[in-house]
């Protein structure tokens, strides 16, 4: 391989639940291959999960060579600051001011970049994506909590402190139901997979028949988005009521995120975004009742089509980005 | 003058309660001359408003002469099309696929810019007033509307359809009051003057006891933002309630600004700012338990410092910068 230009660029997402990493074609681009998925367990300590991060880069590198891989493209959940690297805070995964970035990089022996798991889901939809070529692009990610990012004229907007795009802390409801962050009526709180499965818990306990308490056997703390999901499948009224209620909330959220970007393109993904034309097509529905009808006609709402690995893709697309003139 | 480069842009700020229009000075800025003030009377119908825009420009051009004016810089609520000059819609003032720049420069035989007025607001501020030299700018106008614009890196952020920085049609509550937009929950149908006074009707006629009805002689229908102040600072509880709640709900919208912009400075105008500090001080305090502190230790939230100009001189600003070249 010698004085042969990098052929990849891996990868790494860093979700509160999942990590992947693959590698990624420096020119090409495209799906990434020799995906590593793993469990991100959180609960054993930050520095595990740093070293298990480091272990499954290593491993990816070791598949092709090291003179074959230009760098490694980190995302993780913020917010944190891109240009230094730096993790400012992880609630979930316990770092504080944690320079990820160079912490990897020196353990691989290979330059990396460090953005926002959203961002850089946002980024690889619209490298790769259902965001392509598109000026101006919102990614929102739906899963065990609620992300964004926003990309302008092909870059990823990051904002006065690295924070912008924070769809998930937006309020849809002033008063409305708190949440971890310490505000209030955040779309997180009601419509991540956490949100969803609370919200339909709590109503059965204030007496609303359903089916959902015999699908996890009475143990009502089991029930997830999916058993939600599941019950409203099979018929139930409650869950149905508690998925149409989601639709709107998100549409809600999705409504200020146009009235403030005004894009031409609101892409979605994450495991809630699973459900499909299901979720969307009522989501664009109560979006156009909401929104102006010139800022509607200009933009699209959309689905992710780089399924699970779009943040593998965005995180390498960032990389390369970086070391473009390189 | 002949020869000469000429020294002025006439700005215009066409609101719907207010006209305004005054010569800027092309090079240095600052406070306009000659500044013209006049009622917009909508109910006059759209021809009106515009005969009287135009007989106000050119008495202003007539001040100084046709050869000392460089060119028109209007600012007209929208949603409109800066780059076509064409006013889409605006419900106030009955215009509709109005082509106001082309009928305004014609009419004044001289070149001319259009912007939306809360752009010019937020442009204004930029180029002369609170926001001086920020990269990240968002303008709000609280008035009879709430309006806002977006600047980034020294641009006005327009969108995929023109309809960026829409912040009074952001939704704070997505089961809340109806909006004359047809949606729901936003922030204007609370916070600026009219839904402010009728918020605080609203209580009254729900049998809150208050001076407020003493204060416009039993015609309840008189009651203004005004008129509600009037009774806060005469100690009129229910007044004051109705006044926190306002500046509860303007947070959760600034928040929700902050979360996806995450700009270096919130530049907030128009009549309803004129409370100042007692509406900026619970306004902060409100907005910093909603946002992230990295967000907030970034931001500052200002009141525009150009007074009820600021959209002259921004609009001016505008034709300014377009005809940078020329």
């Amino acid at each position: 391989m010698k004085g042969e230009r990098p052929r990849w660029v891996v990868g790494v997402d860093i979700g509160g639940t999942n990590l992947r990493v693959g590698r990624v074609a420096v020119e090409a681009g495209g799906s990434p291959t020799g995906v590593r998925r793993s469990r991100t367990r959180p609960e054993l300590g930050p520095d595990q999960v740093l070293d298990r991060v480091v272990a499954m880069i290593r491993d990816s590198v070791a598949d092709v060579g090291r003179d074959s891989i230009a760098g490694i493209g980190l995302g993780a959940p913020g917010p944190l600051d891109a240009e230094s690297g730096v993790v400012a805070e992880t609630p979930n995964l316990g770092w504080r001011d944690f320079p990820l970035r160079d912490l990897v990089a020196e353990a691989c022996g290979l330059p990396a970049t460090l953005d926002n798991d959203a961002n850089c889901f946002t980024f690889g939809e619209w490298w790769m994506g259902a965001g392509r070529g598109c000026r101006r692009v919102v990614g929102i990610t739906l899963g065990t909590g609620i992300g964004g990012g926003v990309m302008i004229d092909g870059e990823i907007y990051h904002g006065a402190s690295g924070g912008a795009g924070e769809v998930g802390h937006t309020s849809v409801d002033f008063g409305g139901r708190p949440c971890a962050c310490g505000s209030r009526g955040c779309v997180e709180a009601y419509a991540s997979g956490p949100g969803i499965a609370a919200r339909a818990v709590e109503a059965i306990t204030d007496g609303s028949g359903s089916i959902l308490a015999s699908l996890v056997d009475g143990r009502l703390e089991e029930v997830t988005a999916e058993t939600v999901r599941e019950a409203a499948a099979a018929g139930d009224r409650h869950a149905r009521e508690v998925l149409r209620e989601t639709a709107r909330i998100l549409a809600t959220a999705v409504a200020n995120v146009i009235h403030l970007f005004d894009p031409d393109v609101v892409v979605i993904g994450g495991g809630v975004a699973n459900a499909g034309e299901r979720l969307l097509r009522p989501l664009r529905r109560e979006v156009g009742r909401r929104v102006f009808r010139t800022q509607m006609r200009a933009c699209r709402i959309l689905r992710g089509e780089l399924g699970d690995t779009a943040g593998v893709i965005g995180a390498a697309g960032v990389f390369r980005r970086a070391h473009a003139a390189s």
